[in-house]
């Protein structure tokens, strides 16, 4: 395996202002190229430290990936910083400087004198087009310290960034041929790290290769398994920690891609003709966006309602109003009702329905993280109670990633095709 | 100001399972206490490159963030390496075993050995209290190459990392006083930010105190204008600049804080009294679910309705059948129409519809990103024909936001109070 590092210039990064997605997007492709990412780094407009941080890098790696500052706006450095550190000389890219033209004439923007200057590449590059923006970037192969590093320069917004690295940059690495790292990803949901890691402890800790790590979001541990070398022996390392991961996990194993959750949701629905409905109280409509987010989601999802207030509750979804007044809106029983009358209204198989307190602050008496979420499929209906901790934001996420689990646990036990 | 670097430890990163939210978290944060941050670095759990990293850090700044790696898995190494690179020895905290043990008491969960190891800290440090999970943090003050530095070490997952180093950990940095990056940001919508950079070059380019940058994501631009220096003088010289950004960008600012697009809509809705419900087909539940996000949303959304199939569109909404026969699902008809019929629906003043293609692929004929979005204010609808670059994640993106926004900007014109 090679090794590769990003590096990302932006100050709007280093004052919290955007997360780093460009460098996560990269990381889960380079492998499958052959490269391991070592380190990611962050640094401001910063001309001075941004060549500090590109010379390091390129002592220690082989290739080195640049994101951000490629725009018209007087800011963005990157492309000359990069130039400089090689010793090359920025040239105009005619071809590049024709499409700005037409690409401001089609959008009927007005070209400023700065635009001009993203036609300028260093000398020797390969241009990478953009196909969503103004910025092209680019892949230079250039000898640093006598040792041959190849950099790529990348525009910072993600739409324009994952297209291009994607279709223009990746396929320029693979050509260059190499070992890879294949990872296989094992979603797990309804035990704890610690536990999951104890289970798995010889394949975390007893190999080198293939490796395998733990991590967990939103209540969902995933654990990662990677191996290097030809394609075909990395993968076949893999499938024999699989056999094992599979055993030993049985019914907490909920996939073995690098799938989400409400992927596997609409996959499952789809091979078994399931259609669904939402009723969100607390989740607010996360859950009807986290499954519509997945491409083809309409073959599985007809509507979705979010029934905020108590009247659209008994207005929308017919539930009743003594439930309300007996159980509270938070409640077992109003989960259940949620759930059957979405199911009714939208006449679905399967409906989802959360009702819940995401906080801040106590609710009927109940406290923040108190969560009833409801799966009605086809007659039946099953609701849970869930405590989680956390902020409000962190509660819904919790409480959407479980409520589509739960649906699926529903459709899998109603002896459904896997 | 005082420097500051944030170190993420976790192989997670690396493989782009995750992105880097908590060293965004801590960036937004840091400034109000005294620290410019000016790198922000991502190891594996490798414990030769972690001691690296911790070593320039240190040697380049005052205070260094470690984040990950506090867990009770064995590749947990963060606090290890933290306190031989100051040569501290590990000491048990007795109250954090005591709290360890009750926590996993009161939960029922198995506390594993591996979980003892949370209870160790550098000798020295201020224990950082974990209320959302196990592993506590802390803080050291220790000594590197002879000069006085902090060290703060932070659990990855953000429910537990974000309520920490907010309120465990803020408050003692504040303690140590200092000048402060005081920052304000203005959202702009409706001009690219090439014109935004024009407009505003000589605030942008002219000065060194306060500074100003431009960024933008989902096609709304953000000016972020930052001066230091103690807390008043601060304020005053953004004010000035404040007063010119007003001036130039009329109608465009929609917002002079770090606030959302729903932020605002919802408190302005708030002011003003007014009821909403959304009716969305592509967005399938994104604009109820930003909505919602914002906490007393509640006292503003009424109910939401995702009508994903026509089906439902007619149904639920009251679409007539012959306006999606005769101009399509995708049409500025039927997104009137979706409008109207939610806030009948959900008796609401106002209803935000969204209809269009976000892809992948033509559909109806109609090219991706090809989205229509009515609002339906007092009887009055107003539908806005856009055309949005980008994946299926963006358009949906790019679409909730012009629609909130248009929301905002009808309630404004129909002369509701600022």
């Amino acid at each position: 395996m090679k090794k590769a590092e990003i590096i990302s210039v932006g100050t709007e990064l280093l004052m919290g202002q955007v997360a780093n997605t460009d460098a996560q997007f990269i990381s889960g492709l380079l492998p499958s190229a052959g490269y391991a990412v070592y380190y990611h780094i962050v640094v401001g407009d910063n001309k001075e430290r941004l060549t500090e941080a590109i010379r390091q890098s390129l002592s220690r790696c082989d290739l080195v990936i640049l994101t951000g500052g490629l725009g018209p706006t007087e800011d963005d450095i990157t492309k000359k910083t990069a130039a400089e550190v090689f010793g090359l000389e920025m040239k105009l890219h005619e071809k590049t400087k024709e499409n700005l033209e037409s690409y401001f004439r089609d959008t009927g923007r007005v070209m400023t004198p700065s635009n001009i200057s993203q036609a300028y590449f260093p000398e020797g590059s390969v241009i990478l087009e953009n196909e969503f923006g103004t910025a092209p970037g680019c892949l230079i192969r250039g000898s640093f310290d006598g040792i041959g590093k190849t950099v790529i320069l990348l525009p910072g917004p993600p739409s324009e960034l994952c297209p291009m690295f994607e279709n223009k940059a990746m396929p320029l690495l693979r050509e260059e041929g190499s070992d890879v790292l294949a990872s296989k990803f094992f979603t797990v949901m309804g035990i704890p790290e610690a536990e999951v890691e104890r289970i798995l402890t010889d394949i975390i800790h007893g190999k080198t290769n293939p490796t395998a790590a733990t991590y967990v979001k939103d209540g969902t541990v995933t654990v990662r398994v990677s191996a290097s070398g030809q394609k075909e022996e990395a993968e076949r390392l893999i499938e024999e920690d699989a056999l094992v991961i599979r055993e030993r996990l049985g019914k907490n194993l909920v996939s073995e891609t690098s799938q989400s959750v409400p992927e596997i949701l609409v996959r499952l629905c789809e091979r078994n003709g399931i259609t669904l409905s939402t009723a969100e109280s607390c989740t607010g409509g996360m859950i009807a966006e986290m499954i519509t987010s997945v491409p083809g989601a309409s073959n599985v999802i007809k509507s979705g309602i979010v029934t905020y207030s108590n009247d659209a509750k008994i207005g929308l979804l017919g539930v009743g109003r003594k439930i309300i007044d007996d159980f509270g809106a938070v409640s077992k029983e109003t989960a259940k009702a949620m759930a059957e009358g979405a199911a009714r209204l939208c006449k679905t198989d399967l409906a989802i329905s959360v009702t819940g307190n995401a906080g801040p602050g106590t609710m009927e008496g109940k406290p923040q993280g108190l969560v009833y979420i409801g799966v009605y499929f086809k007659g039946r209906t099953v609701v849970t109670e869930n405590l989680f901790k956390g902020s409000r934001d962190h509660v819904r996420r919790r409480a959407a990633n479980t409520a589509l689990n739960l649906a699926r646990t529903v459709i899998l036990e109603n002896g459904e095709e896997k």
